[in-house]
């Protein structure tokens, strides 16, 4: 528990899809917390589609990381020594530690977490940064009206699984689009959804004709996580007033698959014709959502109410490799890393 | 006053930009009103960029003309048969008689104009479904904050000069871009523009640079009429939280100039980062703005604090013409045909 502190650097900057050598493992003595401050042992580091966008020296809604800096990333920590009241040695936290095995942050910058209430995990995914984005989405950004359509794309995602669980929970129409007939099955047999199309069998003029099957009354929300084809199939199904809530383009990230976007000119017009909405957001700026959310989904994952499903790669050095899956879409649902020991009982 | 009925009718669907061929001049006895309806002779015709897309025989947010069908178009007529109690002969009114010298419509699908508020003709523009347009984008789709920053594309059109106008008066920084150095000159000493850019002058990345020059604190937001390389202009000079009001895209109109879009994955990525609100509008959904605009701009026009520009062309056989020149820009203001002579005083 004392032992050096490891940690995953940024090595240097992605040309296009990083590679390993983007990353480098480094090890330094354990910080000391100042006054305010508190030091953790991580015990779970999520990693996230917007950490590719961190790796650039691009100016985008939140600073670069720095070369040979710690990459950043949420975490769950067991807090080892506390210099502020609010904390004490063994409380479960969860705050922006990084890819590391310890680390020191605020106090203010911390959320004490209830084990009580659900795997401490979850303060990653459904319970977390992803479900808060799920939700700001859905009522927020989509502001979905009874009786109609949703389409989520990544459908089985960190993101989508709780998007399309809660559209459904309340009688919305929802239809996935996933990455693999896995991911399909589970999108309807545990999500609920309606329909689940696999992007990997069709390029995007057969995956908007499946589309237009599997919503004959056209398409009026749609939580794009992607971009890419399925974009592309999404839009001519979009309906008067429809909306797009636009919180990724994983298929376009590191430069991948520009072929597969609509002219710029189709799209203006359906945007004029239909008179949609398209709305970007960026979960940082809404965190004051938090308590709302976690009275209304905290209690449907108490409950058994909503399935959530985790990718788990071991240990920090595995880091780097799972994140470059996770481009890929090679994870299925939340992504973590275990980085230490569960906390004592 | 009783003579036979001219009309231009659309004679063949454009393949592109149009040709005086899509137009035919057809001569037919004057129609008879039934019970209910009012026969008048139109004295102004309105001529504007959205009649282009009802030439087509695709599916928007209107029916197309019919082939052979009188081309659709609001007017400013006076009543000379009525068949209903809430019309006389002599009122005058404005409807959708379309480009024709005379014509018959429901009562309930006119409305009375008061000649001594303000030139009947208005009613086609700045006190019209153009201003109503400019109103609605200003106040329900942008919504501008004090201190924000405009740009208003086609700046000097019948929509643009009222968009501008009104928002420089509630003291936003207004920039507009035009075509040509006239009007550039009108929208800065008459219309009260901050500044404004001749487009004609310059590509995309020398546009953009100098709307960075003119709008150094960024752009709030964009009153989009027109596409093409004044919005990969407008774009990488938006701000975060920044809206577009999307009216039309005059520039990608037949398809046109759609080498000046910029690709989508830029554009998604933007909207994205700086979390944009893209929204579509159409007018037609938005007539029941339309007391409390004449409210808001009526009086503002009535005291001469409104300016407003036509171009007219004489006789409805010049409308084909005077089309075309408008779809290019060759306009000043709002762009009217004149019918038939003014009402007797």
């Amino acid at each position: 528990m004392t032992g050096p502190r490891h940690s995953i650097v940024l090595a240097e900057r992605p040309s296009g899809t990083p590679t390993p050598a983007c990353f480098r493992l480094e090890t330094q003595p354990l910080p000391t917390p100042a006054s305010g401050e508190v030091l953790a042992r991580v015990i779970w580091l999520s990693l996230d589609p917007y950490m590719r966008g961190r790796m650039d020296d691009a100016k985008s809604y939140a600073s670069p990381v720095a070369l040979d800096a710690v990459m950043e990333g949420g975490a769950v920590a067991e807090v080892m020594t506390s210099a502020d009241d609010r904390f004490a040695p063994g409380d479960i936290v969860t705050g922006q530690f990084g890819w590391t095995t310890h680390g020191v942050l605020p106090a203010n910058a911390l959320r004490r977490l209830d084990p009580a209430l659900a795997p401490i995990q979850t303060a990653l995914g459904v319970l977390g940064m992803p479900g808060l984005t799920a939700w700001v989405g859905l009522n927020d950004i989509l502001r979905m009206q009874s009786g109609e359509t949703l389409v989520v794309s990544a459908a089985t995602g960190a993101v989508g699984s709780l998007a399309g669980q809660l559209a459904r929970a309340r009688g919305l129409n929802v239809i996935g689009v996933a990455g693999g007939a896995d991911k399909c099955a589970y999108a309807t047999d545990k999500l609920g959804y309606d329909a689940c199309l696999d992007h990997r069998d069709s390029d995007a003029a057969a995956l908007g004709a499946r589309l237009r099957d599997a919503a004959p009354n056209g398409i009026d929300g749609y939580f794009e996580n992607v971009g890419g084809k399925t974009l592309s199939a999404v839009l001519p199904n979009m309906n008067v007033n429809a909306r797009i809530a636009l919180c990724g383009m994983i298929a376009w990230y590191s430069g991948r698959n520009l072929d597969q976007a609509l002219p710029l000119p189709q799209v203006w017009r359906r945007i004029l014709t239909h008179r949609l909405r398209v709305e970007g957001f960026i979960i940082f700026d809404h965190f004051q959502r938090f308590p709302a959310f976690l009275a209304d989904v905290g209690p449907m994952v108490r409950d058994g109410q909503i399935s959530y499903r985790e990718t788990v790669a071991e240990g920090l050095e595995n880091a780097p490799a799972a994140f470059l899956k996770l481009l890929d879409g090679g994870n299925f649902g939340k992504q973590l890393v275990r980085i230490g020991p569960d906390p004592a009982p």
